[in-house]
């Protein structure tokens, strides 16, 4: 654990795509890194909805993080939790009470759910960003299909098949088309009593519009394609309660078998951590060349961090955004060490945004050019399996969708307990 | 729920292979099957170290019940877990209450660990029985590693890294020495601090030799091949104690990161259930058409069931065996209802017994002919493969094992808490 005293000393905390991509673009340089996450994989997040609703399994979206770094001999991987920063005496602090030194911090400690200061819905409407957070939401819906199978009041059996998804973003649309799909579409036929097709799926949004982050006629094709898929979308509904039994939004109570959340995230506590300030997501305000004000050592990236563009408008809380930040701090650091030219401010470059409308179409933004349907589902499909990582996974993922698409069979339907 | 009052109402608990392949033989006949299992998957459980050994992911060798059997509309799949069985108002009773009716019952519930009446070692030395134990030891043995490159204390490093498999049957070996490759051949590049070819894999058992199942000369091969691949081998090591921090087998203390079971195994209470005498295992003594004495409106098949094949000896524990008892108990209740001619008595044909000895090797037992080394590892393969149910499968299992053997790189090596 005692890094050599010559070489400068780099901690990485979290793998996500920002802090991977930073230590891919140190690796095998003269610098000592140390990279840090309380988990022992990196996960593909763009996908996890598909974990949630049972059509990949979670080997196939995610990855050893030790494993993808393997062959860079200066890079060392921790399974640690992080609690704090010794900004002074230049240390991470872990939650078992040991002390990592750093020479430079890269803190991509992304973004968790935020439930609006209600903390106490988080019981009711798990959200989804992580493994475990996908595998929780897919037991507790192929859990709802059994107990309605056995249920023998009709009303109550209608109840266990009402499914809420709170927020209309991306991941709400997502993971609500897909569990309509697994419902209307895919399993009825396993079932004898109950008739999943009847499923109610509803996907409640406080705006007047889904996918905000989508131009207008982008998110209006989307909304009606989700519509024909079975989802019930209902906008200008903020939600005010969430309980075990449904939610209450606008003065309206929805009961369901489950709640799941996609309304709000919130940065980790990398701002109390610095002791600086954060906007109001908790987000750190990093300067253009992603460094902490008065702090140059110090880089904020990704979902923890807010940096202005040129059109004055932030970076999206994005997958690429992530990456090219990671790999723009990469560069820095190397130039510092080198004592060369530093590169010019951080440019986040746009390469399009994309979200699937079910399994068959999607709605994809490049600014000047949008897509929608067929075409944009398979550049969706392309682009996704280019960016999985390693040839297997990319295998995998692609036979997986072929069985789904062709067969309508989801394979990891399973719902895993101690005892089974 | 309500059974047609005019048709046979067949009730199987248990869907491993001897219940499953019952339930798929009465598929499509004019009686009325319910399938009841507490978990909504068959999990193909010859495969099962090698989830516990991250080479495999669960839906790799798991299937939704239910979809099994969607093709049979007269089958009824329930998930509920049953307590106990009504004999005189024939009816299998649920932990939720309830009660499911039948006219033939056929119990395929299998077995379980069994701790030689020490149950207080299962949470020091979990056994392999289900998908969940599977994943626990999975998280448990990853989790080591990840600890150990933490652990500054030399000593406390070789602990964590000592890990104990108790029982040297077929599950034992092959758990064993999938963990010496894991340790010793494929992850030592991804760790800087901790060299894990140095990790102590010990097998502990209490007979004179390991692989009882097998004839001696493949036994020993197998124990010399297993010790070639850094397998600790003690033979007549009955063990004492099972602690949080090793095991204590004739008088000597192991100190251990992690123990596993796979010593013993007890059938299921179905004995119990029925309110007949069972064997020293726990099996219920069925009489030659697999029926309950005296109750031949009830099977015991599988594990849960012991009977005599005409050598005297009893038909061993192995899946073949069970998916015939399946089958031959669905060809026995057909008979019936046809009143046709009842089938012979049930005789186990032997197709052979097959272990792997690590990732090239194996041992195959027809009988008469006996295999060993690479020939049998690909026979092995081979069937295992073919046993799986799906193309799907086959090809995802194919290429995982592909990249195993190819890369030494396990897709699974993922630990999953809710945090990440």
């Amino acid at each position: 654990m005692k890094p050599t005293s010559h070489q400068h000393r780099v901690v990485i905390v979290g793998a996500g795509f920002g802090g991977l991509e930073a230590a891919r673009h140190l690796g095998n340089q003269s610098v000592d890194v140390t990279l840090i996450d309380r988990s022992n994989h990196h996960v593909f997040q763009p996908l996890l909805y598909q974990v949630a609703g049972a059509a990949l399994d979670i080997s196939q979206i995610a990855w050893p993080i030790r494993r993808v770094l393997h062959r860079f001999k200066n890079i060392t991987t921790l399974m640690a939790e992080v609690n704090g920063v010794d900004v002074a005496g230049k240390a991470v602090l872990l939650t078992d009470g040991s002390r990592i030194p750093y020479d430079t911090l890269v803190l991509a400690t992304g973004a968790t759910h935020a439930y609006f200061g209600h903390d106490e819905w988080a019981r009711y409407a798990p959200g989804l960003k992580t493994l475990g957070d996908a595998l929780a939401i897919r037991q507790h819906l192929l859990t709802l299909f059994e107990q309605a199978e056995r249920e023998p009041d009709p009303a109550k059996r209608q109840l266990l098949q009402t499914i809420v998804v709170i927020g209309a973003g991306a991941t709400g649309v997502e993971l609500a088309c897909t569990i309509a799909e697994l419902a209307h579409e895919e399993i009825h036929g396993d079932f004898r009593h109950v008739d999943t097709r009847k499923a109610r799926v509803v996907l409640v949004e406080a705006a007047s519009r889904v996918l905000s982050g989508f131009p207008e006629p982008l998110a209006d094709y989307a909304q009606h394609t989700m519509e024909r898929l079975g989802v019930n979308v209902l906008l200008n509904h903020p939600v005010t309660e969430c309980r075990e039994d449904g939610v209450v939004c606008k003065d309206q109570f929805i009961g369901a078998g489950a709640v799941f959340w996609a309304a709000g995230v919130r940065a980790s506590p990398v701002a109390q951590w610095l002791g600086v300030l954060a906007d109001r997501a908790g987000r750190v305000k990093v300067e253009p060349d992603l460094s902490v004000t008065a702090q140059p050592e110090i880089f904020v990236i990704g979902d923890a961090a807010t940096v202005e563009q040129k059109n004055g408008k932030p970076v999206p809380g994005l997958a690429p955004a992530a990456k090219q930040e990671g790999r723009y701090v990469a560069d820095v650091i190397k130039a510092r060490l080198r004592n060369s030219a530093l590169p010019p401010p951080f440019r986040y470059r746009n390469y399009g945004n994309l979200s699937t409308i079910g399994k068959h179409t999607a709605v994809v933004d490049f600014g000047k050019v949008r897509l929608r349907g067929r075409p944009a589902w398979i550049l969706w499909a392309i682009a996704h399996i280019y960016f999985l990582i390693g040839v297997r996974n990319r295998l995998l993922v692609a036979l997986n969708w072929l069985w789904l698409y062709i067969k309508g069979d989801r394979a990891a339907r399973i719902i895993i307990s101690r005892k089974s």
